[in-house]
């Protein structure tokens, strides 16, 4: 396994994804490193043994030493990031990430990178509703898919390389997606998802209902708890996929409520048993 | 408490929900019938001790013999089966229900009904994606609410008495209102979000995404496997509150598609914000 010549691997952005990754990598061996501006949160992961070494500031003998880094940062950072420092990258460098949008992010780091290096981009689909480094914790990667996003400009060894560290890190399901595929399907499965639950939650003032909820509710809107920093900028960087999402499925339910006026029962039924089949594809095996 | 000298409690409908009150109040040491038209049904539950004599047809001894009767039966056919058998129903006489929709079953049910026996509606807000007596499940009750709703029609006792079989059912809270704010409610936290994730599911052909759904997805469309007669039904007969919360919710939707498409980042985080204020009031204390 081509893993283990790597010993040190740089973490860039120390919050609930990074932390969940260094708890895993440290755990099975490397020298896991990470940079965060945030240094309680680099004082406390250290203090806790989830990172051997962190810094709140880009320490360069830290980057220089990477042999593979893990980019776990907003996306517009990101690319600031590398631009900044990819001079002080090690010939043979390895990067991936973890961004949950990718047509706007991949072409352009890959087209400003050194020709020495390699970044190949991955999305682990994994999360939770809370935030940091504090609430990190690498179990939420096993019930979870990974999927490793390749474009032209990848080589085949850095596309296995990265499904490796997918392996590792204990994922359910590893899978490739080019860019396109990838940012229409998590529009749909992702995004859509939080926009119908954050209107559903902001449609009208519902918080006297908290004692007649039943799970329908709660689980439809348990995702309307959001970091609205990091996801008004990933629906921004998935503009085009989202909208044509929303209009999908916007055409679809007001086609239900045209059915509903009309007292169309049996075409009600009809998506309401097309609904249920599909839905029993989803059911965890 | 006036349960203990209701002996002889008739479910008509042995379902999931039946099923689950035969349970509960048999283990609590009532003498439970059950009526229901399917002879299969009423056999296991024999069988398996979860009622004392079931009959799949009105048996005309046990309807007499009752001291309340619990409906589990689908809205149109509950009302049917009152007008016929009525006048077998013991003087004094009180009845419930589980029916998921109030104003047009309750007033129906009240205006037909002989003057000395009282029906009281209620909801319990329990629920499971699987049907029938076989999947029937006390425990289903105790983190549900249970909803009494009385009309100008109902006496103090027997609101009171309907309150204690929540509180013998075990639900963990109980409330009570008035079969308008109910279907309000019930349009909003339950009937909308089962509009929501059937259109999710059937807006486009989504099984190949199977392999790549995180939680958001699954949580969103657990309630699209659906009974579709049952839920057309309740639909149609709470039609205008459902309307007016569809296009509630799909003019918050639109609002935010328009945000989206302007780049109106600030307005979105502001919705953010706001949806993940309103969703930690539903976090379970």
């Amino acid at each position: 396994m081509e893993w283990i010549s790597q010993k040190n691997i740089l973490i860039v952005g120390l919050g609930l994804m990074g932390g969940s990754y260094a708890r895993a990598l440290k755990r099975l061996g490397f020298h896991v490193c990470a940079i965060d501006t945030d240094s309680e949160s680099i004082r406390w992961a250290e203090e806790n043994g989830i990172i051997d070494r962190g810094y709140d500031r880009v320490d360069e003998a830290t980057v220089r030493d990477a042999d593979a880094i893990i980019f776990a940062l907003y996306p517009r950072v990101f690319l600031e990031w590398i631009r900044e420092n990819q001079h002080l990258f090690k010939p043979g460098l390895r990067m991936t990430d973890v961004t949950g949008v990718k047509s706007c992010v991949v072409y352009d780091v890959q087209g400003m990178l050194r020709d020495d290096v390699e970044f190949i981009a991955a999305h682990p689909m994994a999360g939770r509703e809370v935030y940091g480094v504090k609430n990190s914790d690498d179990r939420i990667f096993r019930d979870a898919n990974y999927i490793v996003v390749p474009t032209e400009k990848n080589t085949r060894e850095a596309i296995d390389w990265c499904r490796g560290l997918g392996q590792i890190l204990g994922f359910r399901h590893i899978a490739e997606l080019s860019p396109e595929a990838h940012d229409e399907m998590i529009g749909f499965v992702s995004q859509l998802t939080h926009v119908i639950a954050v209107s559903l939650m902001t449609c009208s003032d519902n918080t006297h209902l908290v004692d007649y909820t039943g799970d329908s509710f709660r689980d439809l809107t348990r995702i309307a708890r959001i970091n609205d920093r990091m996801w008004s900028e990933l629906f921004m960087m998935n503009r085009e996929p989202l909208l044509k999402q929303m209009d999908t499925f916007l055409a679809e339910m007001n086609g239900f409520r045209e059915m509903l006026r009309q007292g169309d029962t049996e075409g009600m039924r009809e998506k309401m048993r097309l609904s249920t089949q599909r839905r029993a594809l989803f059911d965890r095996k």
